[in-house]
């Protein structure tokens, strides 16, 4: 049972969220600006998103690590494992160094900001990264060090069917943050 | 030196946020819309605010811990030391039993959102907290693991004049954040 009441039904931080609207709208919009990103110089959305659930799951949040794990795979390509690999060893998933180096300051944000190393910096940039790839993923994994403590701090409930995610994974890459819970068209 | 080439003197997450506008304005609107509620049935800015510093200082974040701290301190009375105090141990700090109760709240955020107990909620609710200083407690402590990770993550510059606290304390309490930049009348 969450540690407030919420409304029923509601998976993970869909609870909290329309318990205090006022709250979501900056949240949303910050997740909207910072993972639907598709720049041409920088992360793709789908890289976006694999620095959040990696975050997450480091993070031990069953619910944000799944969801956006869901999303990840849906732009990565399920079939790819990327997500699932990641989250096991990021030294040694299928993804490109200059991710793999990025990934290393991720779990480092995790943990705390000044565990960010300037050797950590110089190999990001010897992979290619650039100020724009650095800044977003600190931002990235600290957002998640935020979201998934508003999750878990309120003891939210989340559902455990993978199809559930699945639907959520597509729906959150295809239609975004801000537009999640407007009407669709029949 | 920060990770990432900054604009010059501006202070702990000022850099970053000048560097990216499009990540800053919900970033904002969310401190704004948590800090600066003073709402009758719930938390008073003080409050909000010591909250956000105390957090901050478990996090070992010094602008922030001090930024905030000055807030609190503008707000609160600078001479009843009630920030230091707080820093110093919430548990015989000069606050509410509520303010107490809800601090070991925030100090569990901190360290992980699995942290918080039911026990921990039910002593907040045996001091009259609501759902709303429940909720509005762990988003920001959780808020605050974000901020603080992303002006340490990226290796931000911070002033150490206690002068320079003391003003934006000030100008944050009374302008907020969202309207912080905006030129002042003569």
């Amino acid at each position: 049972m969450a540690h407030i009441p919420l409304p029923d039904g509601l998976p993970g931080i869909v609870g909290p969220m329309a318990y205090s609207p006022v709250t979501t709208k900056p949240l949303n919009e910050l997740a909207e600006v910072l993972l639907r990103t598709n720049a041409n110089d920088s992360l793709t959305q789908g890289e976006r998103e694999l620095i959040a659930s990696f975050t997450s799951r480091r993070n031990d949040c069953f619910f944000c690590s799944t969801c956006h794990g869901a999303v990840a795979d849906y732009l990565l390509g399920r079939d790819n494992n990327i997500v699932a690999q990641t989250w096991e060893d990021p030294t040694t998933a299928p993804v490109s160094d200059k991710m793999k180096a990025l990934l290393v300051i991720a779990a480092s944000v995790q943990i705390g900001g000044k565990y960010v190393t300037p050797e950590q910096i110089e190999a990001a940039r010897a992979e290619g990264a650039t100020d724009r790839d650095i800044h977003d993923t600190v931002l990235i994994a600290a957002a998640f060090c935020m979201f998934n403590r508003y999750v878990d701090g309120l003891a939210t409930w989340a559902p455990e069917n993978p199809a559930v995610y699945a639907e959520m994974g597509e729906a959150l890459a295809t239609r975004g943050y801000v537009n999640y819970n407007e009407p669709q068209p029949a």
